[in-house]
């Protein structure tokens, strides 16, 4: 843990000294969970969105939408985070300082654990039975324990108040009359949700398809702790994938389903067992994930993520628990990155089922609904109520409207025993909720019939499969798996790199003139402005300081390739992490930097091509 | 107008069937003034951004941050939003509903002024003016001429209420106490003024340098109206250039120098000519624009809209009358996109000189300066006022430390008068402003002299100069300069065409197989896969429709390249507007189709290399 942490400090000092990224509002003492990504942060950030567009959206060919941050409370509404979108809060009751109820617990638990020679096994087995349990305890059940553990404020010691749910949503009102009230949206997905109707058709009417919004989100966090993993505003890039409930094989899942990598399914959790590798294919076909199409994101976020630079040895597949899921959803994978914090999830892939376009359907009116055009008519049986109005309304006068609804509203079996009770005694007992009653219903009441229709369509509510992806986050592990250390050429000092492959590198390419000279300067423009028109961001430095202090620097913005111009008409290359140098012509060094950067090259095949230089 | 109202419907009928946007929430009524991105407007938009890093941060080497959009209130309470961020608003008494006022008094002139054939010329004259200083008129004034001409509210004819002024930004709360006010940012630009001093030290201490962001703003419009152009919440761009104000020279201003386009000069504006044609290099040369760096920016600012597409004959610079410039402002002009719905303010392009920073220093007590390090010393002679504390505090006991401030904040002039006075006449009349009084200084309760000091730097506030770009607007604006309509090749039909250059085009190009068999569409997904592999956004149409229709849709969504397999060994190419056809071979026409995308070569480069087709 000690070691964590001091790596951390190490990464951590390094991303703020270089302008990686900044508290925000630095001067007026900054505001807890808000940060700016400084010159180099904003690169990589837009480096791993242009990633995202190719990988996700260029290959898939995604629907991408761009939807407003305001939003107005019925789509919270009908999402559910109106009501349910909250953590639950205690007061200090004197000072009014707020604090999440069960950091307090989690806090109280470890500290004991870590801390109490004197704690006996049962209360320490007590006490990780509570920290396993954390997330499952009601409002009551978390005040009873404060309450049972003595908790008081961290800061005064004073009283706590009972727990209280607080909503996360930053609030605002829309317009001037105070009257519409909105919110900061918390995810981007709703924005896809209701526009499902447009989508649809804009996709022929078919399915599947996916649609995708990058943007920000927002959640007004009590009190935000972890630096950069827990934030009030964040960028999401989310894809809502629409499919068939009746059939979610996936035409490309054959490209991935030999990927193997860490997984760790719901079953090895509980038994205690750790991750394991699993080809995706295997855990398809062994029913472990529910269906090809979650396979296949799984298979591409990991394709995603590990060429972004992530190290594959800590990047895992987690399978929620039955008690993180929501009800409604069939299957939900975590895509979690180690870092010192811990396994940190970074991408959620879940299964959502038909829950959200329902949810949107019911509270607007507008059916989100999909239909499949059968190539010749299907003869189905259907069942027809026909409640006869007349003899209704003579037996039950008021009541009669209640009763209709409720003889249309029978399932099938029970319109069958309703049908074979009249036509046997002619009448039956037939309970209505609506009216808490019991009613008896004669044979010409009501007319239950099984009819064979000709059907040219099925309409039925796509399942939507959601990849979430906190890019943030991802950012974040990013940093700390390509940061490492090695010592100055003297060796008397440790010297940072950032080891990014070029792809999300913030600068390509550092160009040096290898004295103070201006023929040397010239040409260091000449190379820098032709990578500039090839869309490579390279930066020129003109300073005198030495070439070891040079290169040390560019190392610790992660820049992958350094060219020194030591002679007007040929140049040297230096590769990062390798060190290796190259002599180039000064005509040709661009287009090599640029295939590199690109990936349509690699440094070994260049290394291959080109002379090497030794310093 | 009619005509506009016309053409700009036929605009908007095709932006919205084929999804470019969508009135956001939709299926929930919307919400006035946010609009959703669909798949087409979305990589638009997206394209123009990339174009915009690409020129802007990365030609310019600029510093790009990304700050968030929830701001606590100190920052903008230095900026001046809080307190002056307004519109005049009045109420409808009995039913509470808002309007803009000065949009009621607007819409009452001009519609007097076109549609009353009893208007007098006085009256008509008076109206006029009217419209022209509205922009101007303090909330009194406004109030005046709302009574005065008896405007009502326009739905219900009821009362209204004065005007008063309401904040436009969206309010929220920051944190779960409730106590910390904060809004949506309303601009980007002061997250880059906050950060000043880090990145002045990013840049190695050095000015000038440029710092930019892409991000939301957020406006609580009172009374959204012209569609896509006033919207509540929309993408900002903005640049700003931090330059020492005494040298506001551009090193690269002769490569925009001999740029000529329509300029409207304030001289210009008020003796009523129109914009003319001039050289941005004569325009500074003649003190027309005040600055070279204002003037290369409006210079690229220029070659950025064109390049877009937008028609060089519809976009003129217009600079700011006296009386729309801020105090601070040295000079600003606009870039004006006229279309639809007149001339629409699309970049705004600014000399605010120190007024951000000085706000910000003052607000925050850290200085956000430069220092120019002098090669040697200078001398320079200093003002040296020393209050005796033991004379003044004999003579004016707790008034003493009032009376050693303002001695201390004298002028150089009222300083060397005074010791003139005190060594002629040995004492002197003195007035202290915050005692609001005059005292009686003697000759031993001041020392005041002039010293020779050698300094080393000059400690500045840099001025700022700021383009920015509203994303939004810039690209409704390209729908309309973009938009015509043809016949069909059977003449019974108008066509719609977005003649988008590939830069900024949705999708690059489509691949229709020209009818339904196996082996074409084979062919098509090949070279789809490969301009996928490209990063070339295009699409496959393999409906059976008639290769007429598949032309029509691919020309209303601007792609401005389309592949007709008609064999499994070459294919024909169609230039959109053209209507142009060439042959290229299966395996090369991926490459061709990327060149002209990316702007390697152009379409009269390919159609010179390969055989042209006729169909």
């Amino acid at each position: 843990a000690l070691n964590r942490e001091a790596f951390r400090q190490a990464v951590v000092n390094t991303l703020e000294r270089r302008l990686f990224y900044i508290p925000s509002f630095k001067i007026y003492r900054g505001v807890a969970g808000l940060y700016d990504y400084g010159p180099p942060g904003c690169a990589i950030k837009s480096n791993v969105l242009s990633f995202w567009r190719q990988h996700f959206v260029l290959e898939e060919n995604m629907l991408e939408v761009d939807c407003p941050c305001v939003t107005p409370e019925v789509v919270l509404k009908a999402s559910g985070h109106v009501d349910k979108f909250t953590d639950l809060m205690v007061k200090d009751e004197k000072t009014g300082t707020c604090y999440r109820a069960d950091h307090l617990l989690k806090d109280y638990c470890k500290d004991k654990l870590e801390k109490d020679p004197k704690l006996s096994p049962e209360n320490a087995a007590e006490l990780k039975r509570v920290l396993a349990v954390l997330d499952d305890l009601s409002s009551e059940e978390l005040g009873a324990k404060l309450k049972g553990y003595g908790i008081t404020a961290p800061d005064t010691k004073n009283q706590l108040s009972d727990p209280y749910p607080f909503n996360l949503m930053f609030q605002t009102s829309i317009g001037p009359s105070g009257l519409s009230p909105g919110y900061m949206r918390p995810e981007t997905a709703q924005g896809i949700f209701v526009n499902f109707k447009d989508l649809y058709y804009y996709n022929g009417n078919k399915l599947p398809f996916a649609a995708a919004q990058i943007g920000q989100a927002f959640r007004n966090e009590i009190s935000p702790r972890q630096g950069l993993l827990r934030v009030r505003e964040f960028t999401l890039a989310e894809i809502e994938h629409f499919v068939d409930p009746d059939d979610k094989s996936h035409p490309k899942f054959s490209e991935v389903a030999t990927l193997e990598f860490l997984m760790f399914p719901r079953e090895d959790q509980v038994s205690g067992k750790s991750a394991r590798r699993i080809a995706i294919g295997e855990a398809v076909a062994q029913g472990i994930v529910n269906n090809e199409t979650l396979g296949y994101f799984i298979g591409r976020v990991y394709l995603f993520l590990t060429q972004l630079g992530i190290d594959k040895e800590r990047l895992r597949f987690r399978q929620h628990l039955a008690n993180e899921m929501a009800h409604y959803a069939a299957d939900c994978w975590d895509a979690e990155i180690e870092c010192s914090y811990g396994w940190i999830e970074c991408v959620g892939i879940a299964d959502r089922s038909a829950y959200d376009l329902k949810a949107h359907t019911d509270k607007s009116g507008v059916p989100l609904v999909a239909a499949e055009k059968f190539s010749e008519p299907r003869e189905v049986e259907k069942l027809v109520i026909i409640p006869i109005k007349k003899e209704l309304g003579l037996a039950f006068k008021s009541n009669q409207k209640m009763i209709t609804e409720a003889l249309e509203a029978m399932g099938e079996k029970e319109a069958m025993d309703l049908k074979a009770t009249l036509e046997s005694k002619g009448e039956a007992e037939f309970k209505v909720c609506t009216l808490d009653q019991v009613v008896t219903i004669k044979k010409n009441m009501v007319s239950i019939s099984k009819e064979k229709k000709k059907e040219h369509q099925r309409v039925f509510t796509p399942s939507v499969i959601e990849p979430s992806f906190g890019i943030g986050r991802i950012i974040y592990c990013l940093f700390e798996h390509s940061f490492y250390t090695r010592a100055s050429k003297d060796g008397d000092e440790q010297l940072n790199v950032f080891s990014f492959p070029p792809l999300v590198a913030p600068i390509k390419c550092t160009v040096f003139p290898l004295v103070q000279n201006q023929q040397y300067e010239e040409v260091a423009r000449k190379i820098s402005k032709s990578l500039t028109a090839f869309g490579i961001s390279a930066k020129v430095d003109i300073t005198g300081t030495s070439i070891g202090k040079r290169y040390a620097r560019t190392d610790e913005l992660g820049v992958p390739f350094a060219i020194t111009v030591d002679s007007a008409s040929s140049v040297t290359v230096r590769e990062r992490d390798s060190k290796q140098q190259i002599r180039v012509n000064v005509d040709e060094v661009a287009t090599v930097i640029k295939e590199v950067s690109e990936g349509i090259s690699t440094w070994a095949d260049v290394l291959w091509k080109y002379p090497t230089h030794s310093s």
